[in-house]
């Protein structure tokens, strides 16, 4: 087997068989919506078989009428159906130098659903939360040991908290991924959909909500899952939450070799959170000139945006840098350079695609 | 050097020269209050050389009047003299099966002083705390870099925080240690000293008191001096606070030989927070029966009381194991056994010496 040999799986590239992680090769990002067997796959454990019939969700906690629903229930609830772009922390890590920990995602840990659901308010009316209340905790089905010396001994559930204030925004508990029932290795029977946050906050195989009047430390928020945020002389270990604006270049690809003195379409998406993209600039020439692109189709509340540059390819065969920057309507741009507070996660610097022009 | 070889200072055993961490051994334990040479010592960093004269303590944050005050100020403010006893949160971890990472504390990471000093609640009182305020976070001058690859990158201070109701009510800011300056490595010019808390809360070389309005996440209460609050299928990622109550056997000591056939003192101290100690048994049988001892001395707040027990030993030689079991005022006791959710700290479970009764 070559040493740059890549199993794929339904066109993805497999990061790791157990627990199952899978990448979408972003050059062949194509349409808005990523195809449902195209989208790319993250969990920490074995995958939980789980009977549709016989699963409850439960809500509890910090609200005066705790109750637990069927999926029959939930269905007969009203739903909303949305466009939401999920993106992992660690996408991009394959990137950083030096090299760190973690699944050696490349541009293609990101897509797009349309996903239908029950807004999760509606479930926080009915369960009438308490005034005291501060945060909501998904735990997952989704269990194991962690081999981290530093991890809780002990089996552990996957479970992620976010602000009440986001709970009852905008959360949709997902049961169908693009026109179907969510497949297993995305959550089935009900996903977590928090739009605008990394993807580490949809917390798939949803079997518990907890309200809690205080911020939730749970592993995947504190050991993992977090960065340091410095304030002077100390920093402060703090949950990854809101995706960083960003532009990925689809294509030209990575060491792709296009033909000089001709147009070459180059394109791509750019995503971010709660703000519009307002601009993608290209630059062919490693960062130094930068140009407007041109945003396609319509912007749609937290979805990513297809983008494309025509490019007049130099006359003369060469190597060529190619980088995106994105900047959303609330004026946040992508930085130059990676802040290395920010650990193994939450990578939107600015990626150069490096390509040959070719005779 | 033979393999045991212990190295000693001031009869201290040198646990680390850098980091400076020094030991008292438990069986040269004699006095209510320790002496000053003979107190452990437990560093992160360098330690630091402080000119008092230019030495300035700020309070900040969630204040109305936020202030910095020099030495000399703060000893015109009034002031108390109270006994502590200060524990290290990882002592007796020596004894934790498997081993775990971390300095090999036996018995004697724990002592007690006088500390003289100006009340907390002095400062905050002047700087107006307001009212969304919840913690207190002390911020040493010590700091440097850690070697953990999960902490925060760059240089970093030792810093942790208490809760303002806390910081209200007992902390002192002490500059006296048994009658002297407080000497360089126990955190001249100033201590805080938090009564009834695992030292890790006791900063030395305090520069900065900072009032915040919410849980403060830093380094050494969460990736250090923390621990797993299991809940259910969860964790949550807790920091050390309270010591919990303990008794330690001073003399006899591990693998001491006693005679048979005479009278025996078992003695050693018991501590508790915010209670007094109600009891303290002793079993010469490995935990098969229990007799009381005698509590010596009158009871203080948050300082060790010592006990004694004269025991019969057998006529015939052979291996004993003594334990000493202490109860606090509020009916709490050692646990028999490790509670392995606490990791590397707070290990206050019954605590075995084996003695052997010689002819």
């Amino acid at each position: 087997m070559p040493e740059n040999y890549i199993q794929l799986r339904d066109g993805r590239i497999v990061r790791s068989e157990a627990p199952l992680n899978l990448e979408m090769p972003f050059e062949t990002v194509e349409s808005f919506i990523t195809p449902t067997k195209s989208f790319y796959v993250r969990t920490h454990f074995p995958i939980p078989k789980i009977d549709r019939d016989a699963w409850w969700l439960h809500v509890e906690g910090e609200v005066e009428k705790p109750f637990a629903l069927n999926y029959e229930e939930l269905l007969k609830l009203e739903s909303l159906t949305v466009p939401v772009t999920l993106e992992c922390a660690g996408n991009n890590r394959h990137f950083l130098e030096p090299k760190v920990k973690g699944v050696q995602w490349e541009l293609g840990a990101v897509g797009t659903a349309e996903w239908t659901g029950v807004p999760l308010s509606v479930l926080l009316h009915r369960a009438v939360v308490r005034p005291n209340a501060r945060e909501v905790v998904f735990e997952g089905v989704d269990h194991g040991m962690l081999d981290d010396p530093k991890s809780p001994p002990g089996e552990l559930s996957y479970s992620r908290s976010i602000p009440l204030e986001k709970a009852q925004r905008d959360v949709l508990l997902a049961y169908r991924m693009n026109g179907n029932d969510v497949p297993p290795e995305h959550g089935f029977p009900v996903r977590a959909i928090v739009p605008g946050w990394y993807a580490m906050a949809s917390v798939k195989w949803l079997q518990r909500i907890i309200v809690t009047d205080r911020p939730f430390a749970g592993y995947y928020q504190t050991l993992d899952y977090a960065y340091w945020k410095r304030r002077e002389d100390t920093a402060e270990l703090s949950p990854v939450t809101e995706l960083q604006v960003k532009a990925e270049i689809a294509k030209p690809s990575q060491n792709e070799t296009v033909p000089a003195n001709s147009t070459m379409r180059i394109h791509g998406a750019a995503w971010a959170s709660d703000a519009e993209i307002a601009r993608v600039e290209v630059s062919t020439d490693g960062g130094s000139t930068w140009k407007e692109a041109t945003l396609l189709g319509e912007s749609k509340a937290n979805a990513w945006r297809f983008w494309e540059f025509n490019w007049k390819t130099p006359t003369a065969p060469g190597k060529q840098t190619l980088v995106a920057r994105a900047t959303d309507s609330r004026g946040q741009t992508q930085p130059a350079h990676r802040d290395p507070d920010r650990g193994t996660y939450v990578i939107n610097h600015l990626l150069p695609i490096e390509v040959t022009v070719g005779p």
